[in-house]
């Protein structure tokens, strides 16, 4: 049976990740550096079957939990949120609309009706350089090209080379394309790089001299996942600089708390644009699942979801540090390099000597060989302009599983430099 | 702030429903007919909680509820959802592919996927007249034009008048636009209407003829929710005159179940399509919440799915023939007129002498001056073109609300008719 695509569904190709993942299935020995999976062990089972045994205590409220709900998402939850958002940036109470905040699945959704609303096919996005590779699959499924940015050596946008692309694109009308600029501002997927606030000033300002339509997305789905302190720069709403952008702020309780439940949230500054992505939200779902919003708003209410974040802040740190020490124990004689992350999921690994890295590489084929995987960083560039990086999670695998996926991998990178050498 | 919005983002406006249901809450004095809502009184409140309880003394099971699925969905739940088809179109074990099926979050995403994936700006969907109004705000948020098709007296697609409608798209070329037809073929929002077999086979042989790309959407989020008895078509995956033609079968766990849970499905013989489907449905949310899934699967392995579905049809026929019966009382001397649905959530009524009922209408504020609320049938058609009906829903309110529901309707009634005989 064929069915006459339109061209959107004629562009659809199977996501990357996707393939990955099925990789993965088939070869249940292999252990995973890839998924950006949560930590398993510490999921707050015990909480959730506390939480749904309460809200079942309370009748009127067991059954509006099974009741639809509306489709901006729960009054007391979006309350909640926006005055976190407000802590975070050190704002004063009521600096924030709860108007303004609306619960998606995820915040994968918030970023999809963003662009949905945003971009025509053959608008333009600037990104970084890497960024978050399925939001590189969200504009291509949806005909849009992204821009890289320029990157300056320590992962921050290079702001003055910024300035000369925008100022090109000015020249030759081009910019008039460009609808948004896609920041990961926060213990970023994939590099762990958070941006700083003079930098995100400096980007703000930037866009005010060219266009003040262009918009922001601000990307902090990882902002709560840090190991010993927040970062401090304040989100784009509170920046004088983007005062007068749209922003859309989106962020996420499912991997600070419990993935399977998908409740994310974005804030938006312009009314018209929430507006419209509110009214695609109505046609695509009408809503969030109202049953697990409750969960999540309960969690918060009481305390709990701050005291797992805790916990979980603490077995994310030290998870990282021996998936760190184990691979540096052999990798650096070998020439690899990355950075130590302050927070998020996520080790960024560069081989050596341009090494590539991608799925067809001999290092990938050599790693599985040796029973472990991972994300191919050319991924997250735009047309896989680089091709010697490696995202690697130690999200999902506890500690032990962390050693022996290590091991594996540096057997892997000792005998591709044997091989090389000879 | 204002965002430069996407031809689709300056497309969409607050859906009808959102703004009557926005209404409904800034009186609460108000009983609504309107909105689609389950019943209330009987939502599995301890199921679900027993249900969590089982879960969370299963380890493993617990922790994988909380973390992330894969975007297809579940494949125990699939498998069994594959069954159940088969099931009710009396089909032999296996004659369909759980490959073939996605969990979506509710029926709804299935819809938006599928007109997403099929339909470009300016391209045509045939649906009937009335239709889930629902759909007529996804189709206008994509651009996409709905084209009513010819009914006749029993409420089915008038298949010979449909031809000549065919014939002329062939004549002028506007055929190629044409790249689906709706059909909501059981207990159907709003009317009430099943399509029967022979119908069915007749809509799809006459597509046949004329372009067997054209795909199929069937709609059947109320199927199970009959009263007495399932509605004996077979649904168009088992119809020979469909077997050539590209089908999307979409139903919910929601409305017979519970609402808040939010998870539908959808079943795709085309497997080009269904892949396109799926990849946009990886960059919208990759996956439905995996901990809802897990619960409704485990609803319908322990039997509690279908003794509650039991009840609820008990519960939805008293309830219908409680405003059925209460509205006839005075209604039917007005001259009104209506259908005895033998499924579904609705009663789709009809004013006497084209008495206009649309929400600007003298009838609409006298309802709201008497406290009580429907939708306006002219949102169900294409243009408007019928504003002399009202869904009537018996889905949230009991039967006292119900009672008293009816009364203020027909206390409506009766001062309007008073006034046009005045």
């Amino acid at each position: 049976m064929k069915a006459n695509l339109s061209q959107l569904g004629f562009r659809q190709k199977p996501s990357d990740i996707t393939r990955l993942i099925a990789l993965a299935f088939q070869r249940p020995d292999i252990l995973s550096l890839a998924a950006g999976f949560t930590d398993s062990e510490s999921l707050p089972v015990e909480d959730v079957r506390e939480i749904v045994q309460e809200i079942s205590d309370l009748e009127t409220e067991a059954k509006a939990s099974l009741q639809y709900g509306s489709n901006i998402g729960r009054d007391t939850l979006r309350s909640h949120l926006t005055s976190r958002i407000e802590h975070g940036d050190l704002a004063s109470k009521n600096a924030f609309h709860p108007d303004r905040l609306f619960i998606t699945n995820g915040s994968q959704q918030a970023l999809y009706l963003a662009v949905q609303t945003l971009c025509d096919p053959g608008d333009c996005i600037l990104v970084e350089q890497p960024t978050y590779f399925v939001f590189l699959e969200i504009l291509r499924g949806l005909g849009v090209e992204p821009i890289p940015m320029p990157m300056g050596v320590r992962g921050d946008v290079d702001v003055d080379s910024l300035r000369k692309v925008l100022e090109k694109a000015a020249l030759d009308g081009s910019i008039e394309k460009i609808k948004a600029v896609y920041l990961v501002s926060y213990f970023a997927n994939p590099s762990g790089h958070s941006i700083s606030e003079e930098v995100k000033q400096a980007v703000g300002a930037l866009i005010m001299e060219f266009n003040s339509a262009i918009a922001l997305l601000e990307d902090a789905a990882y902002r709560e996942l840090y190991y010993e302190g927040a970062h401090p720069a304040k989100s784009a709403l509170s920046l004088e600089s983007f005062s007068e952008l749209p922003v859309l702020y989106t962020s996420t309780l499912t991997k600070p708390y419990a993935s399977g439940l998908k409740v994310g949230y974005a804030y938006c500054n312009s009314d018209e644009w929430r507006d419209a992505m509110l009214a695609v939200k109505g046609q695509q779902d009408f809503g969030t699942s109202h049953f697990t919003q409750v969960i999540v708003e309960r969690a918060l209410l009481s305390g709990r979801f701050d005291r797992h974040l805790s916990e979980l802040r603490a077995i994310y740190h030290r998870k990282m540090q021996t998936l760190h020490r184990c691979l540096a124990s052999s990798l650096l004689d070998l020439g690899w390099s990355w950075g130590i992350p302050e927070g998020g999921l996520y080790l960024w690994l560069r081989s050596p000597n341009g090494l590539p890295t991608g799925s067809e590489s001999e290092f990938h084929q050599a790693c599985l060989d040796s029973g472990v995987f991972y994300v191919p960083g050319d991924l997250c560039f735009v047309n896989s302009a680089q091709t010697d990086y490696i995202r690697a999670s130690f999200g999902v695998l506890n500690e032990s599983q962390l050693v022996e996926a290590a091991e594996r991998f540096n057997r892997a990178a000792a005998s591709v430099a044997r091989a090389m050498a000879s």
